[in-house]
């Protein structure tokens, strides 16, 4: 390319050549990012950005030994799995080390959709059931046996899109849902719920095949399971002869510190059928992978019809891999996770003494959510205040995100770099915003073109939303 | 890694850690390749491997044109394509400009699988219908949705695998199927099975969403479908209220030589409604593209709901399609393909002369296949033969596949780097192993390991095949 293309140029080639579905951030006034440094993003002008959403560039956009490992297998080879290579087998090795020993068994494929409904298809599989349980506000895919199982998605388009082998259990919020901080035993009342959805599918002749649900709810609001949830629900899943899938796409590979994958918060007596990986396993390469174990690997096999996936598991994207998990280990980022994830809860613990908007703060590591409320009685969704707090950042050059069903949850998860001064960064910049609506300094505080927030919690349309002005104490 | 592993090592730990269902190449005495270059392969002991299968390394493997892209975006950016950047708009103006007016609209995903399956997407959601028509003997990729349309892979389970909604037609073969190369107009007649298809399906009152086809079955048995034939099938899916997907992922990018795209064999009266890409896109690297026209593309969008693939279209992905395609252009490579794919076929053509065993070569470009029989008459298919002819052939140090319904189908799709050399060498082989058979020098000619072949045409398993010995004349 001879000139770079300016941000309206950009637009318009879009607008001529890529999909209408495919949304960018802050569609009014999109960002063009043309380089990426651990948890900074620059611009076109040389304007840095702080990164709290990327969790795909997991251990620092653009890292030195990732490339590294990267070109020096591009140099050499990359072909696909049918013939042995180094790299395939001792990446599953040192991936499955991560993992309870029962979990031994990986299928190399290239995203978290592939690795979902690989999932899905082992579990069919191997329990000869079809049906799945997956939780509310789910979003587990973009290939269409996942948008089945996604009400983030499905009920996008009504009710009636949700497909009759598809049993859709409470998602276990604490905080929002029907079972709360104040119930003797949310854990167990919520896997109650998902005992009566396998009864009232027995009832009607239907048999469970899988329950799938993230280790921790991502879109669904940065949604922690109460102690005890996956164990029941493995216990009742199991009676019904299905398997309970882990989806950690979004919350594996050391994000929450003191584990490497979010479900074993849950405890040690816990143990999944299936996990599926994604997003951060290749720093940002398109790879993932799903673990198993031998029983279901087996009954998977047995069929006879081969599983060929023409990328997954090639040397170039295991070298990566393997170098990820180096990055990890070797820069203490899960200790960091541990010590930067206090730090930013300790701190956004702080403005909730101050600011009666901060209705509940959850989060392990450097996974965290900060609800958002108008009342913190009947806890109402913020949503504007949220969608103008993430604005008011972009134009402070931060760059959060807003999820949950209703868009009102601020949504941490920043490159595993992330420093104790970018905490205080951003939680500063928060306070400054929600203090000058706070003392009517704004009054007028939804810009002009705000609009609809997507899946992203970013503005992408331009549907302007109530022109409310923040409450706060 | 400190010491490389043994190929009985990684055989041992491919047991322990990989499934089952992924099968590798010769399975009683698999290769482990360390690296690669051009249309050559080199295994642990420095063996050099001629290398005719692996269309994915499409402009050669380890291309240096290519790595330098991908290192020069990697060391400086990688992220999603919420944020604008130059590559993924430059890359679909690029890729776009390859193909017919109309295919204008792209959407960057990461397998031929999520391209597929996305393509099944647009079709139902702009038709509003949900069945599809699929070609016999078809493999469209390993997700549930299309482990469905492909009766190469559902047929193994069972007839009753098909599922209500998928309607399988004829293929178009005319050595082997039910119109030859002696009926008037073979295209028009596979057409109206077709036709007949949709009738059959208004009558049960469902309604057809797609066709879809690869411009040239590959793993069906290198087929080429007869004039005509895709300009009738999408004017009866068209009428159906349908749409004409054809999947370009493995037989794309210039492989036939005259044309960027195999469906424009059929002539420019023929433009289909969408076209997955997938396999040699990115020379190995995880990526693949759909692109169809604006008005199926304004129809995905106006439900509303976002389409987001998190590695898709990528700043590291669209830099290495880019050189992809400079590559293609500055190396000549479809000249090289015509050149080469004509001389291959004139090469075959002098051994058909010779070998009664060689019933039909079909090919464009460098994507050649040859039709192995018992007897020319009845055409039965040579499949123990040709399993034969691959396994002397990897004795030789040269690979090759035998693919179709029947396995008996020698399968050439090497590097478009391949060279006339390279096709004296491996037709030369070819006739001194059959030459071999054929004067009795080899009476026992099937190794005590020779076993089941699968999909690529590989012996996989330790099924013994019948020894009987190659017919020639």
């Amino acid at each position: 390319m001879s000139e770079p293309y300016t941000k309206e140029k950009i637009i318009q080639m879009r607008k001529k050549h890529i999909g209408p579905s495919c949304k960018v951030f802050f569609a009014k006034d999109p960002i063009k990012i043309v380089r990426a440094k651990g948890q900074y993003m620059f611009d076109e002008k040389g304007e840095r950005y702080l990164d709290c959403i990327n969790n795909v560039a997991h251990v620092g956009h653009s890292h030195p030994e990732v490339t590294k490992a990267a070109v020096k297998q591009m140099e050499v080879l990359n072909t696909n799995s049918r013939f042995l290579h180094d790299n395939l087998v001792q990446y599953a090795e040192r991936l499955t080390a991560t993992l309870p020993e029962k979990l031994s068994v990986c299928y190399f494929v290239n995203s978290g959709s592939e690795a979902n409904d690989l999932a899905l298809r082992l579990a069919r599989q191997y329990s000869g059931h079809f049906d799945v349980i997956t939780l509310d506000h789910a979003y587990h895919g973009h290939v269409t046996s996942l948008i089945d199982i996604s009400p983030y998605k499905f009920l996008q388009l009504g009710e009636e899109a949700k497909k009759e082998y598809i049993h859709v259990a409470p998602s276990p919020d604490t905080y929002r849902g029907k079972y709360r901080e104040d119930h003797p035993n949310p854990g167990a009342a919520y896997a109650e719920d998902v005992k009566n959805i396998i009864k009232e599918a027995h009832q009607n002749n239907r048999q469970i095949a899988a329950f799938i649900a993230e280790s921790m709810q991502s879109c669904g609001g940065q949604i922690i399971p109460p102690p005890g949830y996956f164990q029941k629900v493995a216990e009742y899943i199991h009676e019904a002869g299905g398997v309970f899938i882990a989806d950690e796409v979004q919350v594996g590979f050391g994000r929450v510190g003191k584990h490497f994958w979010s479900f074993q918060l849950q405890g040690e007596d816990f143990v999944p059928d299936i996990v599926t990986m994604g997003k951060p396993i290749g720093n940002g390469h398109p790879m993932s992978c799903v673990v198993t174990t031998r029983e279901i690997a087996e009954a998977f096999g047995a069929t006879g019809m081969e599983y060929f996936n023409t990328f997954g598991g090639n040397p170039v994207s295991c070298a990566i891999g393997l170098a990820v998990l180096d990055v990890i280990e070797k820069e203490d980022l899960r200790g960091n996770a541990i010590r930067v994830g206090n730090y930013l809860v300790e701190l956004l613990e702080e403005q909730k003494e101050k600011h009666q908007l901060i209705g509940d703060i959850r989060g392990v590591g450097l996974f965290v959510g900060v609800d958002l409320v108008k009342d913190r009685q009947q806890r109402t969704p913020a949503t504007a205040e949220a969608q103008h707090i993430i604005y008011k950042l972009k134009e402070k050059r931060i760059l959060l995100s807003a999820d949950g069903p209703h868009r009102n949850v601020l949504k941490f998860k920043p490159p595993m770099c992330f420093t104790k001064e970018d905490a205080k960064m951003v939680v500063d910049a928060i306070d400054k915003i929600i203090t000058a609506n706070n003392s009517q300094e704004i009054t007028n505080n939804l810009p002009a073109n705000a609009c609809r927030p997507q899946e992203n919690g970013f503005y992408s349309e331009n549907i302007p939303v109530s022109n409310k002005r923040i409450r706060t104490k």
